[in-house]
């Protein structure tokens, strides 16, 4: 029996968490969504409660007095300026954005009284963008790593982490942090790579097209992808039993290239695909590999992923059809 | 022959900084000084011109104008909310503070082209509280070291040695970082430690007392004090010797503890002292130990302390008579 507040529930993976407290039968009776940008689809869930607020959580009001009327026992954050472009093309509204939204969800958790501020539990979700560049890649990034945050996003999370992290020591916050990997699923809008391929792709088969050309970015990037079905699973089972004041990696620890996925797209599509790499697409300082090391997660919580990358390109497929 | 801008003149460091430029002739013609605050001793220096300006730097204008205008080939950033005891007040105000002053400032240096850019070096003074709290303390700390920032002045810290390091990588800007240990001299505010020893010493030596009983926070804290001429001097040799995109430990490399300089003023001042310890005045989450590894500024710079801790103390004592 949890009252569940979900800021930034109208993104790609708020829509995701709302399906699977939906489908699973969890411990969720209530939920209260919130986010900057107005409901695309209204939502009427079986399990639980719902009920949503447009909301800007860079200012303190009216999110303080909806949360204290809503007395959360869970508290998912999930809003986000998440953009590394965006954030290369204003990078003082990606911190300040960040920031503010972070410094208000904290404040309202210290309004209380001392005794009570660990009854709610928040999942700050993170990035693993702030492990940012190596010169030298070693091995899969594990949580002790050191940062080295490589753009104003990244900058911004490592921020976001170090303020819980006070907050937690010195205010008795109950806060588990994740820096989650990349991630992807059915629904995932077109402007990130995955779907993006995908879209190109169908439109070339419904021309009747034997063979496509893709204009992409650069494909040797190696990334460590996760199923975003698998994500909101772990953001669930971390709730549960994740440690306050610690930090998870989410991912699967395996590398793949885009050049590799898009091998197994052309594969399920039946289709022959020559590549063109666009100099426009490729972003500055994305480092050529990033590999997690899942083991902490997996320790703590039992969490495995669940979907093999080429389930998670079928149901894309599908979906987009 | 340079111009050089300072930030945050009118603080401690500031009046050091101008007094060291004065008397050593450096290759400085001009400078300009800016503050929040306004002056408090008008300044008539011999070996440069000298402007002041009465700025509010977490605004980007009349900051940005003032200084295109006067074009500086240094600037010395000394500007910031630097109380850690004002941080926990209020930290929205020191974070957002720290965060715009040093966010304009960049935004400056970026606004040239970017042939242009390294011309001006910026030296940012930094914190030795970025290295924060360590449960087990084992050698002295090395810039090398994971930050663990303890409070929101930390923090505040982290961020702009983040946002700077971004930027010398991806603008080119021409920047060298300090964390800078714990200083002390003449000139500094009864607010800080050892200053108030002194005050409270001196008035007891005036009404003609032989023992005095002292109300102080925890003595045994060990901290590693440098002489703010010696830092003022430092701050001049990394400008000309420093690696841009570096940031540089600024320390004697040896730990004191307060009693100890409670001790070696009774000495000076030839009277018998007992201590109380006010809990009020012990702040939380003070690390028992701080002690710098400077080898790094030793190498890069041939820096080393020149005044002696003694001497420093009687200085001080001397000012303050």
């Amino acid at each position: 029996m949890k009252k569940c507040l979900i800021t930034g529930v109208n993104g790609f993976v708020g829509h995701h968490l709302l399906q699977y407290f939906d489908t699973e039968k969890t411990e969720i009776t209530d939920i209260l969504g919130m986010d900057y940008f107005p409901e695309t689809a209204t939502y009427t869930p079986q399990q639980f409660s719902y009920h949503f607020e447009q909301v800007d959580l860079t200012e303190p009001e009216p999110f303080t007095s909806l949360a204290d009327n809503f007395d959360p026992d869970w508290l998912i954050h999930l809003a986000a300026e998440s953009s590394v472009a965006a954030s290369w093309r204003e990078p003082d509204r990606c911190m300040t954005n960040n920031w503010n939204i972070n410094y208000n969800i904290l404040r309202f958790l210290k309004l209380r009284p001392i005794r009570y501020r660990s009854k709610c539990r928040m999942l700050a979700v993170g990035s693993s963008e702030v492990y940012g560049y190596r010169e030298n890649w070693q091995e899969p990034l594990e949580e002790s790593h050191p940062r080295l945050p490589y753009n104003p996003y990244a900058v911004s999370r490592v921020h976001q982490e170090d303020w819980i992290q006070l907050n937690v020591k010195w205010h008795k916050l109950n806060i588990v942090s994740t820096r989650s990997f990349h991630h992807t699923g059915p629904g995932q809008t077109n402007r990130f790579v995955i779907p993006s391929f995908i879209g190109q792709l169908q439109e070339a088969r419904k021309n009747g097209q034997k063979t496509v050309h893709l204009q992409t970015g650069n494909i040797r990037l190696i990334r460590d992808f996760s199923d975003v079905r698998d994500m909101v699973r772990a953001y669930h089972l971390l709730l549960e039993h994740g440690q306050s004041g610690e930090v998870y990696n989410i991912c699967c620890g395996e590398g793949v290239s885009l050049l590799n996925i898009i091998e197994i797209l052309a594969e399920i599509l039946e289709l022959d695909v020559t590549i063109e790499i666009d100099e426009t697409l490729c972003r500055r300082g994305e480092p050529p590999i990033v590999i997690g090391n899942p083991q902490k997660i997996f320790r703590t919580t039992g969490w495995t992923p669940q979907f093999s990358l080429e389930q998670t390109l079928r149901d894309m497929i599908q979906k987009q059809n």
